[in-house]
């Protein structure tokens, strides 16, 4: 796919990835809709074939090269959970994965790639070294790459997300996605134009790297900070999602680490759901702007669950 | 309902309480398959309303009253999942619900009544205490008593999740639940009687509390002790539950404290899913007789979710 997804490119998508993913369940909790004033759904993509929505879009890409690209094995540059997903879409397909990692990363998340027969190459933790190491993974072997988010099968396969949900619950009044690269949130805008075009797509984004709103005011690519817990969300948007979220995306709401973690242990105790601090973005942005959302249906797509217990502890610790 | 369950009895309170309560997901995580050995699909009724199966057969109980009977509210003493469950089915149905609670039950507990319109009474943390207090609100009050688990309808309500579970997922071997009282074991291996006559229900106990074990072994009903962290797990069972249980169950395994709470943090952590720890308590059961489940289709029902954040992080730190 060389062009921004169509609808029936999403269709597609959905098809094709429908055998390897699972249907994931929407969850409501009486208290946390008294507690937001609006009633909230939550689709559960932590629940997820490895614990997050990133399955979806790795697993359409995997599906769509051809025998011949496919024989050669695909490659990318990850340290979380796209890396996973697509060790994962290559073994189900029966093709090798070459995955370029910081030497930095969690044991927990190398063991998860090479449990599902990914070949990990090191590198040292920065962006030129893992572009450089991949380049010359691709070199050697052929391999195609598949970009965690900057690639628009990626971006198809996010979108069924936003989909199913709508197939679900119908006329949600807005939905609201975390925003990272900008994968996840340029297929939910996608997405609801589409199949949902009544709802309104809104992104939460850490305060600490706020380069897709500081983007979407000055019209350009901004390039992301650092400075949060949000771990998964501090990537600088790619030239095929900035485009899609400019123009379908009306707002998106920057949030504090403090109220992220307010708005993670809410939805672990109230939903009695486990999330990463990533994927409570959305909620916190909710939250932070009630009047807003006062009274509507709202959507918030649980990205993703990934947490190691002692951490969360230790964010919950914080707010004592 | 004076007598056991029939299934047309089940059958009917499903469609009773239906309106009232969620129809709970069922989940399944590979890594957890892999670590068990063999394929386990869990029933969350940790997402059910209250946070347990128990609005299930509150709601049936409630439903099921007179215009008379209902007129006059309903009551229980309860320091569980149970008040809340009654308290919540009364204020549906718009009439009064009176609970009796030891007055060292947590003021969350309460609260969580109280939310419901729930008139609490309060007395000495004694069965006899208990007892005394519950007959003298009947006295003054009319109210029907619902029990938490000697009660016919309250029995025909758990078994609505089984009866749930297995038109979701046909075929398991197995379906395993946690017994304290005996309400939703009871109600469970009725269900798969009526409804999946090839599967075997089983139930998960603390070697602690292994009244129910032991009821098995002398053909009578034995005193439960209560030294396990599974808090809800620590009753003795009733006159109505033990000759349903021990005509239709045929094997009760015991774990001890340590195994419940390995199987906890397996759960929240590869299931994303948050439990208590009477819930861990099937699932841990699987752990410990592995090869009677190898390669097996095994069911397991999530009675709740309800624990404390900072309990839970006390138990898992047991672990180190």
């Amino acid at each position: 796919m060389d062009r921004v997804p169509s609808k029936s490119g999403i269709e597609q998508a959905h098809e094709r990835i429908k055998p390897y993913i699972h249907h994931t369940p929407v969850l409501t909790s009486g208290s946390i809709n008294e507690i937001a004033g609006c009633s909230i759904y939550f689709k559960c993509e932590n629940f997820q074939k490895i614990g997050a929505f990133k399955a979806r879009g790795a697993m359409n890409a995997v599906l769509s090269l051809s025998h011949e690209e496919l024989s050669k094995g695909v490659a990318t540059h990850s340290s979380g959970n796209h890396a996973q997903a697509l060790a994962r879409a290559a073994k189900l397909m029966g093709v090798k994965s070459y995955i370029v990692m910081p030497r930095t990363s969690p044991e927990i998340k190398k063991k998860g790639v090479r449990a599902f027969g990914g070949k990990i190459f090191e590198c040292e933790p920065t962006l030129a070294a893992r572009e450089s190491a991949l380049a010359d993974v691709i070199n050697k072997t052929g391999a195609t790459e598949i970009h965690p988010f900057n690639n628009y099968e990626v971006i198809a396969g996010q979108a069924t997300t936003a989909k199913e949900f709508f197939e679900e619950v119908r006329s949600l009044d807005s939905i609201l996605v975390p925003v990272g690269g900008g994968g996840l949130l340029s297929g939910t805008a996608l997405a609801a134009k589409y199949f949902s075009p009544n709802t309104i797509a809104i992104a939460g984004e850490p305060a600490g790297s706020d380069d897709a709103y500081r983007s979407l005011l000055s019209g350009k690519i901004e390039q992301a900070q650092s400075d949060s817990i949000a771990d998964g969300l501090l990537t600088t948007l790619g030239d095929k999602t900035f485009p899609i979220i400019r123009d379908n995306v009306k707002e998106i709401i920057t949030v504090t680490d403090p109220e992220i973690i307010v708005a993670m242990r809410l939805i672990w105790e109230r939903l009695k759901v486990i999330i990463e601090p990533s994927c409570a973005v959305p909620f916190a942005a909710v939250l932070k702007q009630k009047s807003k959302f006062n009274g509507k249906k709202v959507g918030i797509i649980l990205s993703g669950g990934n947490v190691d217990m002692e951490r969360a502890m230790k964010l919950f610790a914080t707010q004592q």
